[in-house]
This record gives structure tokens, sequence and C-alpha cells, in this order.
């Protein structure tokens, strides 16, 4: 009986608007071009909220997950949060003497660019567990924040937490006017990604399944119990991951999925697995001028996990997939592109 | 936009009543005796709930966990979930013929109750595995729905969905309706929970931390995917497991913790690690007569995982915890003992 006004008006707020609102006075994705994504969004949205409609979703259905690299914000020319690794391996290189006559860390430390570009996924896992473990819970929560405080990207000059994709932040807030819980279901670090959610997506922490360590419950040389994050993978939460881990979390599929690669396509189909109206969208990098184009629209190399293959291509047609073009259906990419 | 006032007014009514309601105008907690228990509950609400209070809790921080057998419904002489797996290996013996002539499943199939009182907790895990795995998450779920709808318990003649502690259950709707998230937090199965949580605790499945089989995504003859049950452990959420896992599902500690043994010390812990006000319960079953005496009360020997030791007890006196007494605290135990 103790909550106050403004925490209910918190709450709420995007309720009593989605309510009150007469539907259509603005333009919820005004940063979509009208075409075939843009209807495709608001037809599902239309078709599984509007009362009496033959595609209804109930409240408690309603999820819609998105992938994050590449997905929700610029996964090229490397992955942030392998960025964030490479960074730590050098913060780390004074405790670690023998990294310097050791591979992958000796690259890393010699800033050997063309032998980093070269990194397999077990030279990474092997600079994650290095960089990512050994810790407490709080004490890498605490670097992760402030190393997204700090870094930047080098094309762009920005944040990290800049190039976040103006479009994709607007499904977000429309499906969540709509009564639709958003999710990030990232191949990256869940406690990684838990660090700037809240902030940067308006997803809080435990609205993010992710990839993640293995936790050590033990204790302190006060006696006080603590988290500790082993050199262990518990959830890799890539292609059939991403469906496992959303019914791990949540005990259903999305009603609405979003991604960008192979890395996604088990969670799209899981999405298309519902009764009744479903959403699958895939984002097709294919503007080479404003971010970057790979995959079908070829020019540069896929990221390393998970690839927007022509096979996927293929799926999407043959499934009612929507792809989304960068180029053709967005308005602007980045909030600062006005 | 499309959200319809009868679906917002499930969601907010408990926030509306929170806010509208003058504070006390009614007992939140008719079942419980005036004592210690019942004001540390009250004052506990009170003090991270009301604006201004030096100890006031932000909503996103506002999470209560809830251990299920012992906590929340009776878990005497034997967990239900295990009645419900030994009722399956019954129901599937003709599939195994040779369960006829192996153990565990011969002592079950004989109906040998000496035999079945001794089953190890391996034991247990084995016919877990042969009774829970093999199948599509969608095939466990409706098996698990059909159990529990038709199930009941030997001394009180009544479904296992009904011998849920009233109480407790004014626990949960009360700190629900002062913007707590309830949780709960099981060693039991996430899946087996799930299927009557909503209905009964009003806790949704995405709600429901338990021990968790992995799941493996693939796809059946028509192409689709599926989700099957491998005879595999993903999280064991008992002891150390309770605040891991609310870790990896939630990112934060819970503020209060419930349980009623050492499967829930760790968890209630986890709680008391909160910096500011905190709760950690714990039920003591020390009425033999209208439920049962077990633990430092004695009398019955414990379930087999975790136990009410007196370690436990002097941990809890040592921390701050509040020990429940069934018999001083609760008026009633169940809804029907009115």
């Amino acid at each position: 009986m103790n909550i106050t006004r403004r925490e209910l008006s918190k709450l709420s707020t995007g309720l009593f608007l989605a309510v009150i609102a007469p539907a259509q006075t603005q333009d919820p994705l005004p940063s979509w071009k009208d075409g075939r994504s843009k209807k495709a969004i608001i037809d599902f949205v239309q078709a599984t909220t509007t009362k009496g409609s033959p595609q209804f979703v109930r409240l408690e259905e309603r999820i819609a997950t998105f992938d994050q690299d590449g997905t929700l914000w610029v996964e090229h020319p490397i992955y942030s949060q392998v960025v964030f690794a490479l960074d730590r391996v050098v913060a780390l290189a004074a405790q670690h003497p023998e990294w310097k006559r050791t591979e992958p860390f000796k690259a890393v430390l010699a800033n050997d660019k063309a032998a980093i570009a070269k990194l397999t996924i077990k030279d990474l896992e092997e600079i994650v567990f290095a960089t990512h473990a050994g810790m407490t819970v709080n004490a890498f929560q605490t670097i992760a924040e402030d190393w997204i405080a700090a870094a930047s990207d080098h094309r762009f000059g920005r944040r990290y937490t800049e190039l976040i994709y103006q479009p994709m932040l607007e499904v977000m807030s429309y499906l969540r006017a709509s009564g639709y819980k958003t999710y990030i279901v990232t191949g990256g670090g869940q406690d990684f990604v838990r660090a700037y959610s809240d902030k940067i997506y308006g997803v809080p922490i435990n609205q993010v399944i992710g990839s993640a360590l293995d936790t050590h419950y033990t204790y302190n040389d006060k006696g006080q119990g603590i988290l500790i994050r082993p050199p262990k993978l518990l959830l890799n939460n890539n292609f059939s991951g991403k469906p496992e881990d959303i019914y791990l979390f949540l005990g259903r599929a999305p009603r609405a999925a979003f991604g960008n690669s192979t890395g996604d396509q088990q969670m799209l189909e899981f999405a298309k697995s519902c009764t009744g109206a479903s959403l699958a969208m895939l984002v097709h990098h294919d503007d080479a001028k404003r971010e970057y184009a790979y995959g079908p629209a070829g020019g540069l190399p896929d990221t390393k996990i998970g690839t927007f293959s022509q096979a996927l291509m293929d799926e999407a047609k043959k499934d009612g997939w929507i792809v989304i073009s960068m180029k053709d259906d967005w308005k602007r990419i980045f909030a600062f592109q006005t």
C-alpha cells in the first residue's frame, strides 16, 4: 500500500497513453520510411493488440526479443565486447607477465592488428575467460560500466552507446507502449549488456538474456556471501542457444523476434512457431555509406559469429520473415544523424 | 495504442489500490496473529516503500523470492513432484518392460513403500531423468498440468494445490500490492512448477526459477523447430544454486527471501547482503496437529533435500532472520480451514 504516485506514473504511463491516446495521432516509427517493413510492424501490433481482433494476443504472451550486435547497434568491424576484452588484456598485462610470450595475448599486447583480425573463436574464448572471470559479479559490473562510459568507436568517433539504431529504439518503444515486454537476447555476455541495457535501451537488467559464465557462491574473509565468476561457460546464447535460453527464462516463445544473422535464425523460427500472429525480422546491412554493407549486400566480410548468408535470405523469403533494408527502410540510422 | 481497458485494469488494479486506499484500512495479513513475524513483514514493507523513508527501495529492486516446498505448500511426507515422478513410472511402465527387474523402478512398480522411502537422491535423479526427459517441452507441460489437476494428498484428502499456506499467499499479495515482484525460487523442477504457478500463486511462469533440465532445439519430421528435454541437469537450484540462479535470471539479489531449510540458507544470506533494508524469513514446521512438526521442533524426519537444522536456527538468530512459527504465528494454515 506503499507505492508513490511518481512510481505508479513511471510504471503505467505507457499503458495509460495506450488507452487514452486516440490511435494514430502520431507516427510511432518516425525514423522509418513507409514501406513493407514499417507496415509489417504496425500491422503486427494492430493485429495482436486490438480488442476483438482474431489475432489478439494476451498481455502475458506479448514478448518481443531483440538480438543486439548488428540488430540494435553496430557490430562492424568488431563486436564492442571484443574491444572491451582486448582493452582488459592490456589493463591486466602487468599482472600476467607470461602474456607477453603467450598467444593469443601476445598479439593483443603487441597491438598486431593483422593477428588480432585472425583470432579464432577459441582464442576469443580464452581471452574472455582471462578477462571476464576470476572476480566477483559486482567487480565485473563496475569494470564493464566504467568501460562502456568511456570507450569510443573509431570510424564514427562516438561512444558505442551512441551507435544504437534509432529506428530499432522506436520499434522497442512502440512495442512497449502496446503492452509488449522487450527483451535483449544476445550472443554477447549477459552481464556485459546488463551494464548499460536500462540506460541505453530502456530494457531492465532482468530482461537481458545472453551468453553467461557460470557463477559460484562462496564466502569472503569476513564470512559474507559473494558470487564469483569462474572461467566456465554456462549459456552459449547463439544459434540454437537462443530459443533454448528464451524458454529457460520465460517458458514460452516470443511473438516477435528481430535479428541479423544465422545466429538469430532459430530464435526467429521460434517466434514463427507461435499459433496466430507472429513477426520475424532481419536487419540487412546494405548501407555502406551511413553504416556498413555485408551479407548478401556484399562488400565487407561478416563478423565472426553468425552470418547473413544467402541461405538465411532464402529461409526468410520462404517463411515470411521481413528483411529490413537499412538503406531503403530507414530515414536515419543514428540519433545524431538528424 | 492497443491495449484494452480490461488488460490495463488487470495490470494495475493492485497499484491503484495501493495509491488510492488509505493506509491500514484493512489488515493485509488477516491469517497472521499479531506478533514478531507479522510485525517484521509490515515494518519491512513500510520501510522500503514509504516515500521519504531512509530505507526506501526503488521499484526495480523490489524483488521477493519464495522457496516452494515447505515454504508455500506442504512438503511432508514426500515432495509432490516426487509423487508425480513415481506416478509417471507407473504410467510409462508398459513402454519399459525392463523396469520390472531394475531398481529403482522395480521398487516403485511393486509399490514397496519401505524401499520407496529409502530412495536416494541419485535414485530420484534417475527416476526424474526417465520420466521428465525425452519429450518436447510442450508434451511435458501437458503431462504436468494434467497430473496436478487430478492428484491428491493422502492425509488431507485434498488436491496438492489446495495445500498452499494461506498466510504465505497473503504475504505474496501484500508484497505485490506494494510494488514487489514475487518469484518462486524452488529446488523443484522449473517446468513442473510453471504448470500451475500462475493459477495457484498468481506468479507468472517467467517468475519461476527452479531446477531445470537442459533443452535441445531441433526439428521434427515436418521441419518445424521443437525443444526437446534431454536427461541432463542444467540448473540445480538448491543451496548455493539459489543465489547463483537468481543472479543469472535477475542480475541482483532479492530484498526479501522466504525459505524453510538449509536448501534456502544461501538465498536468505543473499537477500541480507543488500545495502539497506532486507527481510529473511524461515517457516518452522512446529504444528503437528494442523500440519507437521519437523526440524528443531522435532518429531518427524526432515525431507530429503535441505533440513531445518539447529545450525540454521543459530544462523537465523545471529543474522536477524525471522523464524515463523506455524503454530504460533498463523491463525489458519490452509484456506479450507476457516
